[in-house]
């Protein structure tokens, strides 16, 4: 049976009663799992995880983003990371039997559904961009909510779905929509509250600005717990793997005599991208999946 | 279904012929799955890993380790590691929905099978051991196959099962039966052939000179490559992770300006001891098998 993931990220991070009336609208839905749900005050943002059938992942992403769109104003967000709308973000990804043709069509039926019901702009993202020059998430979200009004106005930046013409809405902002691969969501905290290093060694170690491939990263401050924190998007760890940044990190951190203090993952992880991890780590010979016991039970 | 695995370790590590002819023994064999076959020609050993219900793992022992007594001749083995006998160890391990006296019932009728058709005396060790005095394994196998026909003549040590009644076999020695929880075969190979440092690593972590609990090591030269070795098992990761003992050799390797070059396992490892590894070096907050994707699939 061919399964999607999506990963809806909602700018609402403190109140915790419209985080579950979102989580819990996914639940009731036939078909659909909830994996993974997290929720952070600095970053004033939530992620929901859910699977199920290309059609019941669409039913489930219908019902959390009208939820979302029916309790969340973006005329009185702030937080640390970056967001163009109450429905900041929703990726479709191909996990089982499905593959990215299945996550692109799923992705532009949510943006079609879910835009023209809440009277949102929608910008198609990834894999589903109908412009290439539109693909980078990114580059969509600059501006952010605050800058959105002048960017719609701009012709090279009208959203591809502008349910009523009139452009923007200033409750929920405008939503991007997209397809991509798995994409591993990390966040390292420093032990101190220094974000212009955390700024630092983003910059060093994101590809934008001549860092590792694949990488996004953003340095912030986390008042709630007065820590600075790199947050990263390892877009393909086949090719920069978690160990690579997380080194990199803390070899520019210990540079300003600074400790990592832990770190997090932000939703769901695929094994392989753990357990490379592991075999670099010990160096261990001929390391694959065939050498773990519950893989043959 | 009740799944146990055998693990049996034979005195033959050089002859590809005989360590294949073992091998295709038990894949013969319904019910049985033969998951890893490893050889060592430094330590002149092999170690096959199957798994099936206990009445197919113990048909599979049978095949196997009637097969290794029909091909080798424990008068001309030499090697690295310690052991008394062709068959030299044949631990049986409930994995899924078998419990421990599983294990233990199938290692006693093992023991009784393959000792009265081979004419080998047994030992039985571990959970299976009939006197607690004789439990280890060590204990069993000090003096190794050189000096086993006098240890047999000491009451204490006389064999649990002596077919014959006459004692000694010199061409197969003796074969040690038992039944344990999972344990981890590990291997790490040091940049030198410094043969009294790997000793030295080997007795700074090992349990029984007041290193880590559920540690066995030794230093080993492994010939053929001109390496030394810290060769060890773990009997308990949750007690003695794999990334404790891999960072104690690591630092003690290290303040003798000696490099790891390398690690391996023999055999199998539970997933938990692999991820644990990974969460403990990326100081994952709140990691669990959940935030795997796959564990959902």
């Amino acid at each position: 049976m061919k399964i999607i993931e999506c990963i809806p990220n909602f700018s609402e991070g403190r109140d915790k009663r419209i985080v579950e009336a979102i989580a819990g609208s996914v639940a009731r839905i036939e078909g659909v799992k909830v994996l993974d749900f997290s929720m952070d005050s600095d970053h004033n943002r939530s992620v929901l995880t859910f699977i199920g059938s290309p059609e019941a992942t669409l039913r489930g992403a219908v019902a959390a983003c009208d939820m979302a769109a029916g309790l969340i104003d973006m005329r009185r967000h702030s937080g640390v990371h970056p967001r163009i709308g109450a429905v900041d973000v929703v990726p479709f990804v191909p996990l089982v039997d499905a593959n990215m043709s299945d996550a692109v069509a799923t992705a532009r039926r949510f943006g079609h559904i879910f835009g023209k019901k809440n009277n949102v702009p929608v910008y198609f993202y990834g894999e589903a961009t109908l412009e290439p020059e539109k693909k980078k998430l990114a580059d969509i979200r600059r501006g952010q909510y605050e800058g959105l009004r002048d960017k719609m106005n701009d012709p090279a930046w009208a959203p591809d779905i502008s349910p009523d013409g009139s452009g923007f809405n200033p409750r929920l902002g405008a939503t991007t929509v997209g397809a991509r691969k798995p994409l591993i969501a990390f966040n390292i905290n420093l032990n101190s509250n220094d974000i212009e290093l955390a700024r630092d060694i983003a910059r060093s170690i994101r590809h934008s600005s001549g860092g590792f491939k694949h990488v996004q990263a953003l340095g912030v401050l986390l008042e709630s717990k007065n820590i600075a924190q790199v947050s990263m998007n390892l877009a393909d760890y086949e090719v920069t793997s978690i160990r690579t940044v997380f080194d990199a990190v803390r070899k520019k951190a210990d540079e300003h005599g600074v400790d990592i203090l832990e770190s997090e993952l932000i939703g769901l992880i695929p094994r392989a991208a753990l357990e490379e991890v592991t075999a670099d780590y010990l160096k261990l010979l001929d390391f694959s999946e065939k050498r773990i016991i519950e893989s043959h039970c």
